[in-house]
């Protein structure tokens, strides 16, 4: 008799968990239905930012796989505007509902793929219309709109994390005054302060406003439409407002339903991405997963731990073995002309996790300092004292920065020391680096003050 | 008593370990002489392909020191145009002739930083007029002098590796009719022929003519000025050759004075880079050093190597402590548009070193794929049956690709297996990376092939 898989939610992680599945065992041994809430799978949430900016030139760009190239090549039933209110572990069914009606659909195998929430703030007006949250791919189509039809002048960007900055400078793009409010005193919370300051330079030198150490405390509007954000420092007039809050694990269904939802908000999840129940699996920014070098559970929303993740329990539901071990922390961005990245803990996660830490920040080329189109790249090392264990990296820079990041994951997955790193074969060649690749510099430049304070 | 540390060879291993040394002993605690051979210190010779194609406008700018600077702020006693003829090991001193005079310089610690020696072909009318070596910057500057007065039509340039090819762009830029020779099949020995033919594709959209499987059998000349190549495949007419044959270290001076050579011809040193004399380092292109895949000697002609283990000699001249624990054949380079990069080791070398291998390749985009800039990126994995270790990694694309060689040098430098790569935590955000790095589907289409073959 062939097993029934259920599918809560068609974005990466949970279509991926479905394809993968399906590539290992054929329709007749697994029946999979997948319910998605919105009228979009499969699609690159990731991607919305560079929508909105004209990067991307149509929707359907952002589709990786059309719903009937689930159904047609995969037969992997998608329901499309289908919400599951509940989840039944005991009679091993959920509680569906679609425009027409409420019906049960068993399973023996379920997959929790419901994503995150955008944190949307609880202040006077937040309903207005004009303001905007970047979730969704309806999300990034309705700002498009709204600009398109009230032409707005001045734009708000609230939050500046990821989301907010490539959000501002989508909003630079369509020609906007930009305005970005962050409670913090510098952007990019993810970052340490003062690389962070860095990035807040960057913002500023391309025209960006910013308001930071305010804290939102309302909107004001006229017939119905935002005209103004309301900060702990005074008023700021605003078109059109942004919301880059973050999101957090959208775990409400599987712990209503008496799943595990860890201290993060998170879906508690093994290794093998295996819920506290039975047959029940949770992938993509619903879930909680273990920072590898604080060892303490973490929820990222991110569309490649979604992707990894749903593809282990693909693996796992197909009778093979997969694990997502956990992350180190990395992400990328681009911001304007600038790109910034980062990976393990900053200096106040690593305090907080129990290291006691010191840091360098060192400054090079991204080319031979004699090659055009040589550009500055700042690189921060965080490590441990006395070990001088690598604990997180930091850059902020120009073309052909960013991407160094992920030599300093892969160094930082397996717990080197920054002197250790000093040693590390990386490509060389004058138009990709100096003799020292800035990653090389920052590491000898930790392991030096190291032996300097012994 | 103060010390005296001699130095052969002004070049980056050289003056890496002089001024590391001089960083942590003071003038009155260790005398430091250097002996360079040629008029120019502490230049990049990498750099020298790029001063050719006009990329760096200025000799100068490939000066990494001014010889002043060595003397002035370091108190390093740098000689050029001094050649060490000899080494004595048992009365502690060098043989040294200058413009002016033959003279011993007395030492306690020397380091042999002799660098390399370019191959020349042993053929008829290797001595012509217009066929040059890329070694030196005089070379470069020669070149360049050829150019000018001779306003050569048409480029040969013999041999397809990175110098080669770099050296094939920058005629190619002076609007030179080039052709590129190599004995084997495909350029590029470092790596597999499947991929070396990508770069040979690259080459000839470029507009190179590609004259591979023929070997150099000599030149033909006229008053002196070379006006052919000859292969075992028929003549080639030239007005210029560039010689992009490899170079192997210069150890002569060492093993005349009994300092031990390996069979790779390299000066034998140990992690610390002490050489088989008691007091006596070496450095650089003039030494081999383990390959930690193949566990095996190798001569790895590389300035970024160079600096490594003269900043390590220093140290430990110094009074520290540094090791230079060995490469992974780690190389990156640049042709025309072209990005190509390998780390570990090829088929042939893993399968050579008794590794049962096999391989895959992926083809990939440097960005996600609807994100503008987005280039093809090919990628092999190379990795041992039954196990799945990674033992080599080899990429060819355009802009955006080379560098991610980087994050696969330190995953083999670990000794991580395929599997656990598809885990590594990369950075990926649109303008970056799709959601799986091109690094990651190679790994994870290396993992499943494993899978599939047990």
């Amino acid at each position: 008799m062939s097993e029934r898989l259920v599918v809560i939610g068609g974005d990466a992680a949970g279509m991926s968990a479905a394809s993968q599945a399906r590539r290992r065992r054929p329709a007749d041994d697994l029946r999979i239905v997948a319910f998605e809430r919105g009228q979009h799978a499969s699609y690159s949430a990731c991607g919305i930012p560079y929508l909105v900016a004209g990067d991307v030139g149509d929707v359907d760009d952002l589709i990786a796989r059309r719903p009937e190239e689930f159904r047609e090549r995969q037969q992997i039933d998608l329901r499309l505007g289908s919400e599951v209110l509940a989840i039944d572990t005991d009679r091993r069914e959920v509680v569906v509902r679609d425009a027409a009606r409420e019906y049960h659909e068993p399973f023996d195998q379920l997959v929790i793929a419901t994503g995150g929430t955008p944190a949307r703030p609880e202040v006077p007006g937040a309903v207005l219309a004009g303001i905007h949250g970047v979730q969704t791919l309806d999300d990034g189509i309705r700002i498009l709109g709204y600009l398109d039809r009230h032409a707005p002048r001045r734009a708000v960007v609230v939050g500046g994390g990821y989301i907010g900055l490539e959000m501002a400078e989508a909003m630079l793009r369509h020609g906007l005054d930009v305005t970005l409010v962050d409670a913090a005193e510098q952007p990019m919370r993810t970052l340490d302060p003062d690389m962070g300051a860095l990035v807040a330079l960057a913002l500023e030198r391309e025209g960006v406003g910013l308001r930071l150490g305010e804290r939102l405390t309302g909107f004001a509007g006229r017939a119905g439409r935002v005209t103004a954000v309301h900060t702990t420092a005074g008023e700021i007039p605003a078109d059109i407002v942004i919301l880059g809050l973050g999101t957090r694990p959208n775990s409400g269904l599987a712990a209503a339903a008496g799943i595990d939802v860890g201290p993060t908000g998170g879906i508690r999840v093994d290794r093998r991405m295996r819920t506290s129940v039975a047959g029940i699996w949770a992938a993509g920014d619903c879930v909680e997963t273990l920072h590898l070098v604080s060892q303490r559970p973490v929820a990222v929303a991110l569309g490649t731990h979604a992707n990894k993740q749903g593809r282990a329990i693909g693996i796992n539901i197909g009778r093979g073995y997969a694990t997502f071990p956990g992350v180190v922390g990395t992400a990328v961005s681009k911001v304007c002309s600038h790109e910034v990245a980062r990976t393990g803990l900053t200096t106040a996660e690593a305090e907080a996790a129990g290291f006691s830490t010191y840091s360098v920040v060192t400054e090079s080329t991204t080319r031979a300092g004699y090659f055009p189109g040589a550009r500055t790249i700042k690189t921060k090392i965080i490590a441990e004292r006395t070990t001088g264990r690598f604990l997180g990296g930091q850059i902020v820079g120009q073309e052909g920065a960013a991407k160094r990041i992920d030599a300093l994951a892969v160094a930082l997955w397996h717990g080197m020391t920054v002197e250790e790193m000093t040693a590390l074969d990386l490509s060389y060649a004058p138009p990709f680096a100096p003799v020292w690749d800035p990653i090389l510099i920052a590491a000898r430049k930790a392991a030096e003050k190291l032996t300097d304070d012994r």
